[in-house]
């Protein structure tokens, strides 16, 4: 069965879409850790990071790098964190979070935002793109 | 003043090395999450993951799924877990998680290992590698 991102890819459900490109799309997650979470997912999919064939690893990390490069541009916070865990969805995906403290990485404490929030942002990060 | 990183790096203080090449040396955490925690870190000392240049994050990245997969056939666990978060140590470090639970990611329950264990254990992921 489709994974919850193949169908985000496929339109087939919503999703606040950041950035996409031929290989790759970038969604804010709707249950972030801190504003701007950001999740980037390889369209093929794979369920483990290190199964990915090193070409498309590397692509996938490229990708990752240029998503949160805009994100430091619009999200305030102290840095942009990485974590990849994937034990819930078995769809590869990167998260980005704009870290401000500790707590922001530990998937514990979430954060609340509404659609038009969720919007208006994810329109602001692809503008920095 | 150098980071720890980097005295372990020059010998200076010591560490349980298990990957190293010209660029990026990888240690065991010595206060891990999980069984297997391991560090990937550039010998460049710069702060933040996104501020290396593209071509020193490309090679991090490459050099740290290397080290993941040697960890892979070591330890026991569903998958191995990427962790960026540098709020303590201002030195670029990529955390490999062996993780069996989400747990494993939030740095919160440690594992206590004995200086034999860390010491065992990073000779067989060498030896994976």
């Amino acid at each position: 069965m489709a994974s919850i991102f193949t169908k985000i890819i496929n339109r087939e459900i919503p999703g606040y879409i950041v950035a996409e490109d031929e290989k790759h799309i970038a969604i804010l997650d709707i249950n972030p850790n801190a504003k701007g979470h950001t999740l980037c997912i390889p369209k093929k999919e794979v369920n483990k990071i290190f199964d990915l064939p090193e070409a498309d690893y590397m692509a996938l990390m490229a990708f990752s790098r240029k998503v949160a490069k805009a994100l430091e541009q619009v999200v305030e916070c102290k840095r942009i964190g990485v974590s990849v865990i994937g034990l819930e969805v078995p769809h590869v995906h990167v998260h980005l979070i704009p870290l401000t403290s500790m707590e922001d990485a530990r998937f514990i404490s979430k954060t609340k935002m509404e659609a038009e929030a969720f919007k208006a942002l994810a329109e602001k990060i692809q503008a920095a793109l």
